[in-house]
C-alpha cells in the first residue's frame, strides 16, 4: 500500500491521528521538501514519529518515483506531505504512477492554506482562483496573473496568492558542470510579493490602464506560518505591506476583494492597526494621480 | 481557553494529534452538529474520546453562544467542526464573541471538502468560486448560483457545488405552535443537485440564453463521503449523473471547466466507465437542438 499524507500546516502534532498510526508501521517513509516546508523542520518530525525520514527532493519524486514505490506491492510506504497531499500536481502524479503498477494507494487528507487561509475571518467561498506569485529576476518579470487578480476583483471575490519558493535550485553556473552546486533556499516575504505587486500597478498605471482597481493603497492581507503558534496576521495597505516584516517563512498574501462583507471586515479588524472600514473606503476612492515608486522600493528586481 | 477543533472529514481519527489531546482535557466539548455530519456519528467520536459530547445545533450556536463559552476564561472549552473551523461564518461569530469577552482563542486546523476535493484530480487553483445549491420549494426555486457557474467556466475554472444540509428544520405548521417540531434531516444528493441543474440549462436554453455553456452533456464530477473508506467519486455526464445513486450523504458536485487539463483528464479517468476525453469533445460540440427534459426528471420539484 501507497500512503500519501497530509502533515498539515504547523508543527508535528498536526498530523492526524490515522496518519501517525500509518507513519509508525509503514516500512519507509519519505518527507516532500520541495513544493512547501513544515515551520518546525524535519528533526522534530523524526524525533515525534521515533523514525528517520528519508528525504525526497524535486530531483528523485519527479525522477525516482519507481524508488520510492518500489516494494509497496508487497508492504507499506508513506510519503508525507506538508498541508494537503493534493496541493500539488506532482503528488497526483505519484498516485497515478502507483495506479499505473498496480499498487494500492490511499490519501489522508489535512489542512492545507487552500483552507486554512479562512483563519483571517474572509469567507472560503469568497475566494476566486488561486494565483502563484514567482519570483522575478532582471529578465524574466512575468505578470499575468495579476489579471486574474483583477478578474477575481471585479467579480467581488478575494484572491489567495501563493508565494514563490525556491528549494534545491541548481546555480546557473554549475547548469554546465557535472557537480551540481545548489542556491540557498528562497521562501518570498510578503513584502517581497508587496514590491512585486507596487511595480505592477505602477507600469499598468502608467502605461494608462485605467481599469485596474488596483493601487498603493488597496487593502492586502499577509499571513505567515499559519496554523503554527508563531503564527501572524496583518492586514493594511499594499504599500504599507512591503514595509512589513512578518518573520520566518511561509508567507502567503490575500488580496480581498474590493468590497468585503461587514462580518470580514469586523474579523479582520482584530490583524489591522488603523480603522479598517476607513482604509477600505479610501482604496474604494479614486485614485487622484499615479501614485510614484519612492526610495522604499527595491530596485534591484 | 476556547479551542475551535477541526475534525476533517472522515472517521473520528482524522482528528489532528494536537486537537485530540485539546478534547482529551476540556472541561466541556460541543459537536456543532448542523453545517456539516461526520459520516461515522456522534457516538463513534465519543467512544474515541472516551467522553461525552454536547450536541451544538442551530439553535444553540446562534443563540447560546453566551452558555457554549461560559466560564472559558477560568478553564478549556472545546467546540468541535467537521471539516476546518472556517467553512462555517457561524464559526467565526463564535470566534468573535469570545474576543468580545476577553476570552483566548485558538483555532486547529483540518482538512475541509474545500480543499479535499482535490482527491478527485482536479487542480485546486484552478477552482473558481465556490457555490452552494440550495433545496428547491415548489415556489421557491433560487439560480442565482449558476451564474457563478457560468462566469467559472468562462475563466477556465471548476466550480465546487457544496450541497443544501437541512437539519432540524422546524416544520411549517410548527412555526406557529408552541412545541417545535421538525422535519427529518436531508442531505442533497449529487443526483437531485443534477435534477436542479437540469432544469436551470433546459429553462436558460428555453428562455434563447444561447451563452449557456453548459449542456445536460457537459462533463460533472459527483463526490460521496470524502475521506471516508466509503468514499465514492464519479465522472460522468450531468445527465447521467441525475441517474446515479452514489450511496450515503455527504455529497459534493464540482463541474469542471469545460476544457481540462490533460493531467486532469488522466486522473479524472479512473472515476469514468467512458472514455472521458470523448466525452470532453462531444461535450464542446455545440448542441444541435434544445434537449427535452424526459421522464427521468423528478416533476415534483
Amino acid at each position: 500500500m501507497f500512503y500519501v499524507i497530509g502533515l498539515g500546516l504547523g508543527d508535528p502534532k498536526d498530523i492526524t491521528v490515522k496518519g501517525l498510526e500509518i507513519v509508525k508501521r509503514c516500512e519507509r517513509v519519505y518527507l516532500e521538501s520541495y513544493t512547501s516546508i513544515l515551520t518546525c523542520g524535519q528533526e522534530k518530525l523524526e524525533e515525534f514519529y521515533g523514525r528517520p525520514l528519508i528525504i525526497a527532493d524535486r530531483e528523485l519524486v519527479e525522477q525516482g518515483a519507481d524508488a520510492i514505490l518500489a516494494g509497496a506491492n508487497q508492504s507499506e510506504i508513506a510519503f508525507l506531505v506538508v498541508g494537503d497531499p493534493f496541493g500539488a500536481t506532482t503528488h497526483t502524479d505519484l498516485l497515478l504512477r502507483a495506479k499505473e503498477k498496480g499498487i494500492p494507494s490511499r490519501v489522508i487528507h489535512n489542512a492545507s492554506i487552500m483552507n486554512a487561509v479562512g483563519c483571517c475571518g474572509l469567507q472560503l467561498y469568497s475566494f476566486g482562483e488561486t494565483v502563484s506569485i514567482p519570483y522575478w529576476t532582471d529578465s524574466w518579470q512575468p505578470d499575468s496573473f495579476f489579471d486574474k487578480v483583477l478578474a477575481n476583483a471585479d467579480r467581488g471575490s478575494h484572491t489567495l496568492c501563493l508565494l514563490d519558493i525556491r528549494v534545491k535550485e541548481p546555480t546557473l553556473e554549475s547548469l554546465t558542470k557535472k557537480i551540481r552546486q545548489y542556491q540557498p533556499p528562497r521562501f518570498m516575504s510578503c513584502s517581497e510579493a508587496a514590491d512585486q505587486l507596487l511595480k505592477i500597478v505602477h507600469r499598468r498605471r502608467e502605461s494608462g490602464e485605467s481599469s485596474c482597481r488596483l493601487s498603493d493603497r488597496s487593502i492586502v492581507v499577509g499571513l505567515a506560518r499559519v496554523g503554527h503558534e508563531t503564527q501572524v496576521i496583518k492586514a493594511c495597505t499594499l504599500r504599507e505591506m512591503h514595509q512589513l516584516d512578518l518573520g520566518p517563512p511561509l508567507h502567503s498574501l490575500i488580496i480581498p476583494a474590493p468590497e468585503m462583507h461587514p462580518l470580514e471586515v469586523e474579523y479582520l479588524q482584530q490583524f489591522c492597526d488603523d480603522d479598517l472600514q476607513a482604509l477600505v473606503k479610501r482604496a474604494l476612492a479614486p485614485p487622484s494621480t499615479i501614485f510614484k515608486l519612492d526610495a522604499t522600493l527595491s530596485s534591484n528586481s
